[in-house]
């Protein structure tokens, strides 16, 4: 099977300029993959260069862009046409076997749903992407799709971690924790609590209470949160890095004897620079559909945006929407022997 | 008025060769304070060396202590001569006006409640400590006394930790802003909404909302949140920063090319460590209590405990509670008023 990925190149901060070179580049690196470009023909044409007869390529014209700011419901209503809303209908059609969109989360969301439905027993999607620890990395869900989660919802939210994790990394049994604090009395709110039971009950590999330090200590492979929880969780660490980063930068501006440091350590800088940079965990996969779509950071640059359709492709070639599906029909015959 | 601070001395993960060594430091950097040293005498004594006789420092006896680990409940119900809870006695009979404890954090917040009371119009008792910003500080609250608030609730943190700040930073009208996450058609749960508007209406500098990564970009000098958001946001930067530091310290460490680096980047890293270490933001204060109670992290050291005994220094010395009530009273007049 070769993935098809379709690319909304119209959407995020800085549209075809960065999502046509980050298709450009991906074909090369991925020699088998085919590339299916969603916009104005006559703007992404004239970016193609010597790859417009490139026989893995082509395009689809979409006449509309959903602004980074409209509103989702009006976006999905009023934009038949729009670039994010072909992109996700070749899902659909079957034409294409992923989509990424660095546009409008909230109009990605609402129109992936729409379009593409929800799996049978998933009542909610959500938004999963990987994070940097000290050992590797864990995936962490829901990041901002659902605000106000039940038990049930964190619950599948668990096993569709887990199944992707599975299916990306092939670990049999990725362990599962869920996000929660710390303090013996009030361990958790009633949600969350009732969420632990539901997963110890699962036969997930379920590790427990993993408290907002125990993210990037690794402590499991998948972090379970409602969205309002995780949005949270991922800026703050997003603020708290970029905050980080640019007072390293102007310590060592200082003077120039900083700077003179500052060229000896460089290969020392770059090396820690590149071990954390979020370009490299761009890629956020909605969780949940029949279909796979990929959110890309708004601001992603041509790195980051190829690291997206990365995800896609990854998540396509590893079968992440069979694994997941397979899992929630084993789990439903399993309810239904049990009636 | 000379500031009177009772310490637990027998709290924390390292006790009192942590907490006596501080409290010493302490009087002699603030050379008109007074300190009482709860605990168990025979331990305490002689690790004051030269300072046994120092007319600012007393010991009070107190024969148990609360285990970092214990059930709050049974702490408050059982450990009646606690060191921690002989300190907040203290605060409670007027011979201290503040105390500082690094033991049991639900302990801590269960006994100051039963002992100190809650201050009329408060519900809640809010945990608020200051965070690093990129051009300052921020206050942030609550940060884990309490997982499930109402909008009332995050209203009441707004008023009280902008007057915290307007007392302790002499701001005239803090900015205040409410925790939330960005996406259009998911802008925050319904009491995120409600509490917003709730702060819109009041009279407070309200910012409105501030995301995750606003946090360190220093948007509000305020930022309510419900308690169990706010520990997952302070703990995932803990965790964060950590993981940081340990992979810049191994970077440096990879070979020796790598460590001459470090040896000549060495000012221009501590000065980068010095700025955000975070001893130097220890000390939470409780807010919503008639009396003041300061929480220092478990793991403090002597540095760190120090300043946690500074903060309850200048939250007297600053008249914060008295600058709370007044508020309180007021807007309870303007209530008594409108009906």
């Amino acid at each position: 099977m070769t993935a098809r990925i379709a690319i909304d190149c119209m959407g995020g901060d800085h549209g075809p300029s960065v999502t046509v070179p980050s298709a450009i580049h991906f074909l090369v690196e991925y020699p088998a993959a085919k590339l299916i470009l969603v916009g104005q023909e006559d703007v992404l044409r004239p970016l193609l260069g010597s790859q417009v007869d490139n026989p893995r390529l082509r395009i689809v014209h979409a006449s509309e862009i959903v602004g980074m700011d409209e509103s989702p419901a009006l976006a999905l209503r009023n934009k038949k046409d729009s670039s994010m809303r072909v992109a996700i209908n070749l899902v659909k059609a079957g034409e294409a076997d992923a989509c990424v969109s660095a546009g409008n989360t909230g109009a990605l969301m609402a129109i992936s749903r729409f379009v593409l439905k929800m799996l049978p027993g998933i009542e909610r999607p959500a938004i999963c992407a990987p994070l940097p620890t000290i050992n590797g990395h864990t995936h962490m869900l829901d990041l901002g799709a659902n605000v106000d989660c039940g038990p049930e919802h964190l619950l599948q939210f668990g096993i569709m971690g887990a199944m992707l994790v599975s299916a990306m990394e092939h670990k049999d049994r990725p362990t599962v924790g869920i996000l929660n604090i710390g303090e013996e009395e009030i361990k958790g709110n009633e949600v969350v609590k009732a969420a632990a039971e539901l997963l110890r009950a699962s036969d997930l590999n379920f590790v427990g209470n993993v408290e907002g330090d125990g993210i990037y200590k690794g402590e499991a492979d998948v972090i379970v949160c409602d969205g309002f929880v995780g949005n949270v969780a991922l800026k703050t660490s997003e603020g708290l890095a970029q905050m980080l980063a640019s007072s390293l930068r102007s310590e060592f501006k200082r003077n120039w004897l900083t700077k003179i440091a500052a060229l000896i350590a460089i290969s020392v800088l770059n090396n820690f620079k590149k071990r954390f940079d979020h370009r490299r965990y761009n890629g956020a996969i909605l969780l949940g559909l029949k279909g796979i779509s990929v959110k890309s950071h708004g601001s992603a640059d041509v790195l980051s945006f190829g690291n997206a359709i990365s995800r896609a492709y990854e998540a396509v070639e590893n079968r992440v929407l069979e694994r997941i599906t397979g899992r929630l029909t084993q789990a439903q015959a399993i309810a239904v022997e049990n009636v």
